[in-house]
């Protein structure tokens, strides 16, 4: 059953796809505004499904972080409704050509953005992604097939019927937008290898979900999130600026990817920064784990084992470690980094544009919080996820990471000699 | 002791993907000449090792094309060198700032073109794309791990030596181009799954190569390669035009993916032109397998069946069908081409609008050979493969496809609020 809900709906979302490259940005925007609209006035049904969901979850003695994301309530339906409208205001990149040239032969060739096809998207039981992830694939013309996690079921099955009928009703193509309903991990199993189907997959939760992802898909997948970020504090810092980057990308928000969660010091200037950072974090209730040179100037905090530099935290932990200098701290994060996000505070110019020059991540900082690494905060006006691959997409995804080019080329009855 | 050589020659290039990366221009061209200087005074060696490949192959009665293919003569060795020295003059797209733009809170983010770090190569019995391969990614600073057929073992073997020892003694870190020994399909299966040391992998190659890593890679593939090609005569075509190009894209070299595999010709033009195009494919001994209405105008035609549709066959073949117009050309097109290379023969403006918006495919061509897919005819000066998949690289790949990006961000002290 599970394979033929696949096998379905991915035909009729092909075929939409088909149709949907070809939609005018207006078309598409007077959508998008029907959805926002569709969901403003759904929005008593939607809480009632969502109910129905947090009971279950509730039952089934969820951890309260679990049902904090879950909940939807009117402020977070009303979040879900401006993201939609946000959208509308963005430019389409759709049919955009980025370079045209010429050939000697007087063929022109141009690279034209075109929309990827059909998205999968695999995520967690937060409701938000799904209308985030349809609005977004929406306006670049892109179908897609959601998956949420299944305590998530009612509350999905409510905003996608909503927003997919009134995406229909202003004259989207059926199948733009669909949900994959059959239960459990054998339907997730045919939306991996759904090559015929699916031209991406993109991923999105902990790192148990995107490595079960990437292990057995066969369609091509955009690897999101895993952040284990690190902060590095060198000799010539501003020890003021230094302590209020590290307490921003510790405390301001701990449980997402982009927070610090390893501190690497200069050995020269560790006496100095470790005390004043124990006292600033430890207002803030940041546990601290050291490496034997760090305990020495932190005597309170705990003694770090080597699963403490490879563990995303999510929390108010940090790990710090003493290092020689720039070398030793760039060698740490290759070997303990997740690719994601990686910064240096430091006032010489030299060593800041060697740090950016040899460590290999999406994004690496220089006198700044790693806090910054999001769609929204880069100025793409959007994010779908941030990847940590190095193929296609890298860092924040915004509308430009969801589309493809072809190349269009015009002759006048060129042949190849 | 496939999975050891894998791990160790993995670990190996993922130590130089990090020196590479940091590489000057001037570095990396002094090595790609000294490969080049390396090839020319082996040539006899290169040929010697080659000989044995050949009378192994010759013992085993592989097939002529085969054969020539993994031939290396003074020619073909002159070739590979040239191509080393071409790589020399590109420039090189490592460093380049794309783009780079100031948020609200003044911190500056730019989008730097980095390496992809270790690349994966998986090919067939073709000597030189060891030589190119290896040339390509040391231009754009990325390691290699080699693997090319086994009929081709002491060719490559003799290559790699030189061309390794060679850069190694003009500064590039050891391990930057290694080749894949063990033999047999163990050790294509650790490679295609050794994502703690691949970036991507490239296969080039037939289908079933291709098939095999797409299904069983654990690491990023760029697939390359399988072209069904189409060339679709308007009812306003120029006929001289069409039967030129026609002639052109079946007949200059059928054994390669850009060639035609079937025509489909507009209804009202087909009693005009169809004689006409089988006079003169007639002539070049094109074999014509035709739907019920080709066969009306080409009596001598054979009947198509169904696989004729599905079929590249890099041979002296081409498959015609007659269509309604370009509803049925583009459907036809979706329905059994492979998204490589699609041609539209017309002098109606708004038809070829039409054709180049719908088709959804790397290269879509108004009035041209669709032999021009390739990264030379594009102008690239340089090509990998042609990439068939939607991420991350589209149509024939140069130096910039080998590149990924990072986002480098330059504060004085932001933090996030």
């Amino acid at each position: 059953m599970a394979q033929q809900e696949i096998e379905e709906k991915g035909r009729k979302a092909k075929e939409a796809a088909r149709k949907l490259a070809a939609l005018s940005s207006e078309h598409k925007n007077q959508a998008l505004l029907a959805m926002a609209e569709a969901l403003e006035k759904g929005a008593e049904d939607i809480m009632a499904a969502n109910m129905k969901d947090m009971d279950l979850a509730r039952e089934q003695d969820l951890p309260p972080a679990l049902l904090d994301r879950l909940l939807l309530n009117e402020r977070r339906i009303k979040a879900m409704v401006e993201g939609l409208r946000e959208l509308v205001k963005l430019p389409d990149p759709i049919g955009q050509i980025t370079s045209m040239w010429r050939r000697p032969n007087g063929l022109w060739i141009g690279r034209m953005r075109v929309p990827l096809g059909v998205i999968g998207m695999i995520y967690e039981s937060r409701p938000n992604v799904t209308v985030d992830a349809a609005g977004l694939c929406l306006k670049t013309g892109n179908a897609v097939l959601l998956r949420g996690g299944s305590e998530a079921f009612n509350s999905n099955k409510a905003l996608v019927s909503l927003i997919s009928r009134a995406a229909v009703e202003a004259g989207i193509p059926e199948g733009a937008i669909q949900m994959v309903e059959s239960p459990g991990r054998e339907a997730v199993g045919f939306l991996l290898r759904a090559r015929e189907y699916l031209d991406v997959l993109i991923p999105r939760g902990g790192a148990g979900l995107i490595q079960a992802v990437v292990e057995n898909a066969t369609v091509p997948v955009i690897e999101t999130g895993v952040g284990n970020c690190h902060i590095y504090v060198d000799r010539e810092a501003d020890l003021t600026m230094a302590l209020n980057i590290v307490i921003n990308a510790k405390t301001q928000r701990p449980g997402v990817c982009n927070a610090v969660e390893t501190l690497l010091v200069h050995r020269e200037i560790a006496p100095a920064f470790l005390p004043a950072l124990a006292a600033a974090l430890g207002e803030k209730g940041v546990v601290l784990r050291g490496c034997p040179e760090t305990l020495k100037f932190i005597p309170g905090a705990e003694p770090a084992a080597e699963e403490d530099w490879t563990t995303e935290y999510l929390d108010l932990i940090l790990a710090v470690r003493v290092v020689e200098g720039l070398d030793q701290a760039v060698e740490h994060i290759h070997r303990y980094g997740t690719g994601h996000s990686e910064a240096i505070v430091t006032q010489n110019i030299s060593c800041a544009q060697e740090f950016l020059s040899r460590v290999d991540a999406a994004c690496v900082y220089v006198n700044a919080s790693t806090r910054f690494t999001d769609g929204y905060e880069f100025g793409f006006g959007a994010e779908i996820g941030i990847s940590t691959q190095k193929l296609h997409a890298r860092g924040p995804m915004g509308l430009e990471q969801l589309t493809t080019y072809k190349y269009v080329i015009i002759g006048s009855g060129q042949i190849r000699q």
